[in-house]
């Protein structure tokens, strides 16, 4: 018998009830049995961004998101200031630059968090920029940014502050209003526990007047028309019904625990991640690790890819390789949405397991050890 | 009790096995058993499609494999012919005129089908013209157009004919390849018996040639991602992979009936509604009624909203109202996806029941008679 666990940073696994909940006969979307269902996903949404702004529900995957922010923000010849320290910070430039938007690009290295004091200098020498474009969670290298620090770079001028949330979204703190967070994007299938499929976008009124004026080319990802449409809980496209009503499901689930019961959870599980790695005689790849997943070098000597195939088809456990860059470099485990202590422990003994295997030295036990220790303490 | 059945043209029902396969846990899109049910899924919308061209599966609503036609074929200031006979054909003119694309409308009246010498007279006078964007079966009318008699037109000249076939597809005949469509658009929640949030677009070697010189701005749309992704059996973007699996799962279902069985019994279902209907002594809208939903005049002295509405909240049967300037004054009854001779029996019974009591003159009975007497001969 095998079962099968995935730990990567998305998709990721789905409460099974969430899963029937989808499975339920489709509804039509003109009809308040649908509008009911939106509207408490939205609130929902409020609830989990922590915000009173609109949160715009998409049928798209999270890239979308990054899209609508780009696109109904700006216009032609506009200059935005985009923090790339990964390969999604980096897609924040594409997208810029696919639209004819001017980019500063102010370049991390990876693994390390952006400092905020950089982006006020860059800030004071352009005071033409219209946005700082931001990412809570880098995926591909595992690193939180402080978003509460540069919310108060961005607050005090004229651009606003877009924040990619779309892995970071339940696992790391994010206080949308308290922080002056402008935009978040985000996406189902990440700490929101459903499959992909839907993308959300949060605007504050300062961005809300940006959209305004925006003349950046757009249609099925035009915010006015969604907003037209959030006003009569209504949206201007076919809404992804089933994916919309699982995440009014999972809005339920996420209640009950609490938000910032969700993050603390999220919290545990990655340090007691890290702490595994560490008696493992291992080292995590960030200087700045992400609540959502865990970054870890490959040791010498040990074939990464190999290490992930492994995990995967041996032992039913999918984790992430690296990305771009760090392909073969670094594997990363997320522990990321519907996942409890003991999923942790499954990823950490699966990943001894093939340790082990493939020759690298180690106490075996010593990491599921570690990572009892810290979840028991 | 109470049973509900969805007769809007979109989203329509999923069979059972589907809902059930889409209810599977979470499985990582960067695995060989992702790709072995994408390329299975692939080879299907082929089938359907009747073409050899690729098929892009977008995360999405319908809407967004249209902007895709406009913003990969097109570039700025280029011209193009849009048929507009309804809300979704005026939808191609919108989105091009977003994107700076000049156009040439070609203004069909209500519930008629395009005459395809009139396109071909004015691409004999606008020798400029990149794209005719048409449309199989208009849903806000319930009309069907000649594509093939189009492609005969279009394919002598430079430009390319797209056609957006999201409610058409397996209702009317497509024959991609034979009648030479270069683009077909279409969507999950209609024909393909999925709930929405895939659309899917294919494109011809002319059509792709187009694409490589296309400057309009573009990043989630951007085929070439799609066509560098397809190449290797991925996807540029996380995609929809619940639903996937669930295309995957229907796709074997029309394979089984054979697709031009379903679009036969497609038209056995419409043809029984439009006699239904005659029976009753009400008027079908459309001259040139599609096979995917009937459009039906209401009568005079019937309030044709609140027929509708008591359809769905008294008996569970949800059509659909008329939109924009249809209004109130059309009731369309979908036989679209997962439908059988007792579903549109189901819904003529529904009709008579709500017709007799909003008093409306008719022999009770005769409509489901009729339509028994078309199903059965």
């Amino acid at each position: 018998m095998k079962k099968t666990y995935v730990m990567a940073p998305g998709p990721t696994m789905v409460p099974e009830e969430v899963l029937l909940e989808m499975a339920k006969p489709m509804i039509h979307h003109r009809t308040s049995q649908y509008k009911d269902i939106f509207k408490k996903a939205n609130e929902g949404l409020k609830y989990v961004l922590k915000t009173a702004n609109d949160v715009f529900t998409l049928a798209s995957s999270g890239t979308g998101a990054m899209e609508a922010a780009v696109v109904n923000l700006l216009s032609k010849d506009d200059t935005a200031i985009v923090i790339r320290g990964g390969k999604f910070g980096e897609r924040f430039g594409e997208m810029c630059e696919a639209y004819g938007v001017k980019v500063i690009p102010v370049d991390v290295t990876w693994g390390t968090p952006v400092d905020a004091e950089v982006i006020k200098k860059k800030l004071a020498e352009n005071k033409n920029v219209k946005a700082v474009f931001a990412t809570l969670a880098e995926t591909s290298t595992g690193t939180k940014n402080d978003i509460e620090a540069l919310g108060k770079v961005v607050a005090s001028t004229s651009a606003v502050l877009v924040v990619d949330a779309v892995s970071g979204l339940c696992a790391d703190a994010l206080e949308t209003d308290k922080w002056n967070v402008d935009v978040v994007c985000s996406g189902s299938q990440k700490g929101l526990m459903l499959p992909p499929g839907l993308a959300f976008i949060s605007m504050s009124k300062k961005a809300m007047d940006m959209v305004a004026k925006s003349n950046l080319p757009k249609f099925y990802f035009d915010i006015k028309e969604y907003k037209n449409a959030l006003d009569k809980d209504d949206v201007p496209w076919t809404p992804g019904v089933s994916l919309v009503r699982g995440l009014c499901k999972t809005m339920d689930i996420i209640k009950e625990e609490g938000i910032d019961n969700v993050i603390a959870r999220h919290a545990r599980l990655a340090n007691a991640t890290r702490e595994a790695v560490k008696a493992l005689g291992l080292k995590v790849y960030s200087s700045s690790p992400s609540n959502a997943v865990t970054p870890v070098n490959v040791p010498a000597g040990i074939d990464g890819e190999a290490l992930v195939k492994t995990m995967r088809t041996k032992y039913g456990v999918t984790i992430a390789g690296g990305q771009s860059e760090l392909k073969g470099k670094v594997f990363r485990i997320a522990h990321l949405g519907y996942m409890v202590e003991f999923d942790t422990l499954t990823a950490i003994a699966a990943l001894e397991m093939v340790l082990k295997e493939m020759g690298y030295k180690f106490d075996v036990g010593s990491g599921v050890a570690a990572a009892l220790k810290a979840l028991a303490g």
